[in-house]
């Protein structure tokens, strides 16, 4: 089942689940209750598929990166918060800070998280578990590093329009099968299978439920692996996870400053 | 003017200002709408005052800190976010998880946004401030320094209840005027004038929206001076901001997990 969100004709925003081309909205996110007419698809145009409460981010995920980077294996994630306010849809522009410097992309694997939860076991964390989505969590590198005293991991990633999700929520998905690619202007840039990971999805729900309570629609960007690079203004980047689908953005400059 | 939340004797959770004792309902933070009649004031309900989109925290903005610990004076503000399921409000009971060492009470100054802005000067940034109110920004501090590679500054302040404000948003102060303070059990731990901000409001404010858009109701807690102590199971711990109001809360062992 493919969860998105919509906004409709009239300018209301739907929750729901697309079905053979289909919009159905329904109550809420994982929620079984229909909540009006069958919208077709083409007419509309999705949305981030949620709107978290929370948008974390894992940091050293992957074996291969960890390798490259010398970087010890993590007992227990190490996590950043993106505002909610960076939360951008398919397609969106995205608009480069002026004066940041470089900007990478990094695809990424995310999880939604679909029931509240805290302090839960692994077998629980499966169950708390809605779906999986495609991330790109864009990144100002030199800004994460501009002050020797404090890494400023969420400024970094923060900035509006810097965490893309989408295009939908596939809930009937065996991660272990997946691989995250991403193509910048059509040429493929990133390709790393979701097995590589060091903290497995469950483990890492479980893990974070230890610091916080997870709330449904919660995201969980599960880290980027090697490949990540600079993108600049009028490239157009695509996440690509077979069974999630395509999720495309167009960098821009930012011209509101 | 003094804005609150409490939650009406129907459950509903009600949001408007505080006058001579009685609360009076409003659309929404800010709003100069009425919305229902007046509700006596039950000091007991009142809830954090507002649920912020982002709930932002300052390291390093007073000089004393700075110098008592040699830091460097930040050009630009040195931030974290808290998570939102971190907010607890007045006489909260807030428990300390198992096995994460220390942990410790910050007393702060909070800045409420009442309208939304990206890229604003500090003149504008005087108009975008609704007002201000009382943080604890409560801290496992071995938590924050656990992995080398990677410090954790949402881990370590974004446990559940981690994240006090309140008890009011008070609208017609003059920062400068404030001294924040904290008692333990009703000794002063902590006391030190706003005065003494390395960056004051409207700059963090203006500084802030070239890195975000801030929305109405986002809280920036304007970081910690010294004084900052450890606090145990049975603490009582207040926040007493003259001109705002005394935030107390309840420390307790975690019986959750």
């Amino acid at each position: 089942m493919d969860w998105a969100r919509i906004q409709g004709t009239d300018g209301q925003i739907l929750t729901g689940v697309i079905s053979d081309g289909v919009f159905l909205p329904r109550e809420e996110l994982g929620s079984d209750e229909g909540a009006g007419d069958p919208v077709p698809l083409d007419q509309e145009r999705l949305l981030a598929p949620t709107v978290p409460g929370k948008f974390i981010g894992l940091w050293n995920n992957y074996h291969a990166a960890a390798t490259r980077n010398k970087l010890d294996i993590p007992e227990h994630p190490l996590w950043f918060l993106k505002p909610v306010t960076s939360l951008a849809g398919p397609d969106a522009t995205v608009q480069i800070p002026a004066d940041v410097g470089r900007v990478i992309f990094e695809g990424e694997l995310g999880i939604v998280i679909g029931q509240e939860c805290r302090n839960i076991s692994e077998d629980e964390a499966e169950n708390a578990i809605l779906g999986y989505t495609c991330i790109n969590d864009i990144t100002a590198l030199q800004v994460l590093t501009a002050d020797p005293s404090f890494p400023q991991w969420t400024r970094a990633k923060g900035f509006d329009g810097f965490g893309v999700v989408g295009p939908v929520i596939a809930t009937d998905l065996n991660w272990r099968d997946l691989t995250i690619r991403v193509e910048v202007n059509g040429r493929e840039r990133q390709s790393y299978p979701a097995d590589d990971m060091i903290m497995p999805p469950a483990k890492i729900v479980s893990k974070l439920s230890e610091d916080v309570t997870l709330m449904p629609g919660d995201v969980i960007a599960c880290g980027t692996s090697i490949g990540a690079r600079p993108v600049k203004a009028g490239d157009r980047v695509e996440v690509i996870i077979d069974g999630i689908g395509r999720l495309g953005v167009t960098m821009a400059d930012d011209t509101s400053g």
